[in-house]
């Protein structure tokens, strides 16, 4: 029996995650005693029907003042031409799915030396070995060597720089490329000193000119950035169109500019 | 004759702006050679209609994998009760409405002192004066008295603190406050010396201590920070929820989290 005959039995047990800006709900219930998850998220809207806008089903005018209007409207819907929403489905879900899915609560923490050499520090030692395999197996050329698009392969300077799996490879005003590196001595942001200067300006430079050779965006329409905590500890510089959508990679208190990085060490 | 009866006569122009993450467009057409524009934003999910999400009218599933489905719905759709989108209308509208609302490209500047100097500082001139006298009605308790949480009254120490417009005044996950100071020497991040060090910690813990108080939130609950540039040139620090969603006034490269400010200038 699919799943889009079963749904109709949903029973709601809680909301784990909402997000009234990219208008997305996250439902755990259940049918028939399984968990399942819902993850609904509104379509954007499309800009092969643009007629649909100025022609909606129904208009509901809430607000006028002068020139300014507002109004709540009932647009066409179709599951196959003009979807409202996708859906991702978990079902049957496990507990381990709902604690993915729940939503977590974000603390602000200033890292003291202590707290860095006693706490993050040994949970770094945890995330190394084997689980960035992935990391090397793109260094050893073992894995997505057709998706390079440069590398500096010095063992000390060298780098390469690949689209970040986000990136649709075609959206310039969201170009996301990810620069890794090939020294394996610089785990993350922490690790950086006043001789890694040189290593840096280098980075930065050689990406910039790859990027522009490639896809014509000037040093100025990119922000390189690098996360800390990171996903992964293994020293990567974010290299993203500076016309990117902000999201929480490019919050403050998470993404630091690599030019402000370099300014301070210099500083 | 309503905007509501005219929109079907609005004939397309062109797109002004997309967003695809936030589900909104902003359209520009003319509707009797009048130029209108429409800036539409599908609705979040209604947390008081959740049964509608597991029951839309129509469902298209598109991906079956083992436990993980995917499928495009068609919603049920009302203007009144469970309207599909908000739509802003201005009509008719102006050049200056038209420049307004369309998608600007940004560009990342490094600013070096002569920058500075030569062209951001007079830049700050033309913005003084007058053009903040909204500043200064709230410091002078003219406007928005009723809104203040907390003051310090001091010359030099004091600020006002009070929540941003954008914050509903509901929403603890979203909480936004904003701290404006009473000096009026400072003008931007760019003004900021090590002599501010022990005026910026009191600003933070007094914002704390206040949020704490009223709101229940502890301080690693808050993400404080500065925007530079500044959308007005009087020193005013922002005090969010930890929790709130990340777009671009928290980007790196627009936000400045204050303890890295703090930090630098002891540092």
């Amino acid at each position: 029996m699919h799943i889009d005959s079963l749904l109709p039995e949903f029973v709601l047990d809680r909301v784990l995650r909402e997000d009234s800006s990219y208008k997305s709900i996250t439902l755990l219930g259940k049918i028939k005693d399984q968990y399942c998850i819902i993850v609904a998220e509104k379509t954007a809207f499309d800009t092969n029907a643009l007629s649909a806008i100025s022609q909606p089903e129904a208009i509901n005018l809430d607000l006028e003042n002068n020139i300014y209007h507002r109004a709540f409207v009932a647009l066409k819907s179709d599951a196959f031409k003009l979807p409202s929403a996708k859906y991702s489905i978990i079902y049957p879900a496990t507990e381990v799915h709902i604690a993915k899915y729940t939503a977590q609560k974000k603390r602000m923490i200033a890292e003291t030396p202590e707290l860095y050499t006693n706490v993050v520090q040994p949970y770094i030692q945890t995330m190394l070995g084997s689980r960035i395999d992935w990391v090397f197996n793109i260094l050893k050329h073992e894995a997505e060597v057709d998706r390079i698009l440069f590398e500096d392969t010095d063992p000390v300077q060298g780098f390469i720089l690949l689209p970040d799996l986000k990136w649709d490879g075609k959206t310039l005003s969201a170009l996301y490329m990810c620069a890794i590196v090939h020294r394996r001595d610089l785990q993350s942001l922490r690790d950086l000193r006043g001789e890694h200067i040189g290593f840096l300006q280098h980075l930065k430079e050689e990406s910039q000119a790859a990027v522009k050779a490639k896809y014509g965006l000037e040093a100025s329409q990119l922000r390189l950035y690098i996360h800390y905590q990171p996903s992964y500890y293994h020293l990567h510089i974010h290299v993203q169109s500076s016309d990117a959508e902000a999201g929480e990679g490019l919050a403050a208190g998470k993404a630091w500019l690599l030019d402000d990085d370099i300014a301070l060490y210099i500083g």
